[in-house]
């Protein structure tokens, strides 16, 4: 990495950390400026402009995810094991990846569902992808005999994604002690129900 | 109704309007008078500061909520019938209370969920409550004998809250169109397992 990188990677990770606080809509140039010690020109000669830099908070907390829950998830052998595997590290994203306003990508989903745009295109694009691939590994688990033919993955993963919703919900808001407990009984449920002859 | 409630009234509409799109953090008192056609001095005679409209706006928020899904949902007779009368209006509440961004309730669990305060602790009790409601409904289920003894009330109403968590997002964030469909399977099958002999 050359110094132009690095730089701009160092005003990425605070930029990160500071819309989960506050939100992509409340991170001001400004803001972040001071946050760093640069100027704000400085600022706009790595990103151009704020729409770009929601863009790249998008890209870096998508990448972080990968490194952090897909590719480790991937390892697992395909089937009911990779499905947990990326269900376990996908729960432990906010411990793995610690944000002071918890995940990013949840907060922008709220913030960017009624704001068309390039960051709203990569979000959607985003979770799609994320949704396709664990449609795949639930497809997967069919394959290998463990899932019944019946199981519709589009629906195991819509329902997968409620539950970490609803984690989120119950951890962050509510501060809910059992809020892990009782994401893992409703996968565990899922599961269970997609392993059962209908 | 006397003039100052009226009015008050009506500032609540639109500022519960506007927090929807731009969260309950984008609104300003400024943008708010201005949209109402009053002076700001007269705005901060109603509500006396940015804090107290934000509980207003959640009070205001519940208020509806109550109106329009739970008091019609709890005419339902208790049980099954009363769980499905208040899930069918859950679901419909958008529609119910179109909104030009979205539930402001789930918004501001967004927004709120790493802000103290007065607004949030409002929030955290109105949802508590509302799961309170949900899990009385579930026991109201095992005690006609529909459900099975050893279903978790609290595990289904946080299921439940995860399920419309997932509608929304699928909804509102991804336009999926059938988004509406796999609501109603995740529930129906929440319902189906419950009834199963274990």
């Amino acid at each position: 990495m050359g110094k132009g990188e690095l730089t701009r990677q160092a005003i990425l990770e605070k930029a990160t950390e500071v819309a989960s606080a506050v939100g992509l809509s409340g991170l001001t140039i400004g803001k972040l400026a001071e946050e760093l010690e640069l100027s704000k020109s400085g600022l706009f000669a790595h990103f151009g402009s704020k729409e770009s830099l929601e863009v790249a908070i998008l890209e870096h907390a998508a990448e972080r995810f990968v490194e952090l829950v897909v590719k480790p998830g991937l390892r697992a052998p395909r089937g009911e094991s990779r499905l947990r595997s990326l269900f376990d590290r996908w729960r432990q994203w906010p411990k793995l990846n610690p944000m002071p306003g918890g995940c990013i990508l949840v907060a922008a989903a709220i913030e960017l569902d009624d704001r068309p745009g390039p960051a709203r295109d990569l979000l959607v694009k985003q979770q799609r992808d994320w949704r396709d691939l664990l449609a795949a590994t639930v497809r997967g688990a069919v394959a290998e005999g463990q899932f019944q033919k019946e199981v519709d993955p589009e629906q195991f993963a819509h329902d997968v994604y409620a539950v970490m919703l609803g984690y989120h919900h119950a951890l962050r808001l509510l501060r809910d002690p059992k809020a892990e407990k009782r994401a893992i009984r409703a996968f565990e449920n899922l599961v269970e129900a997609a392993r059962r002859p209908q």
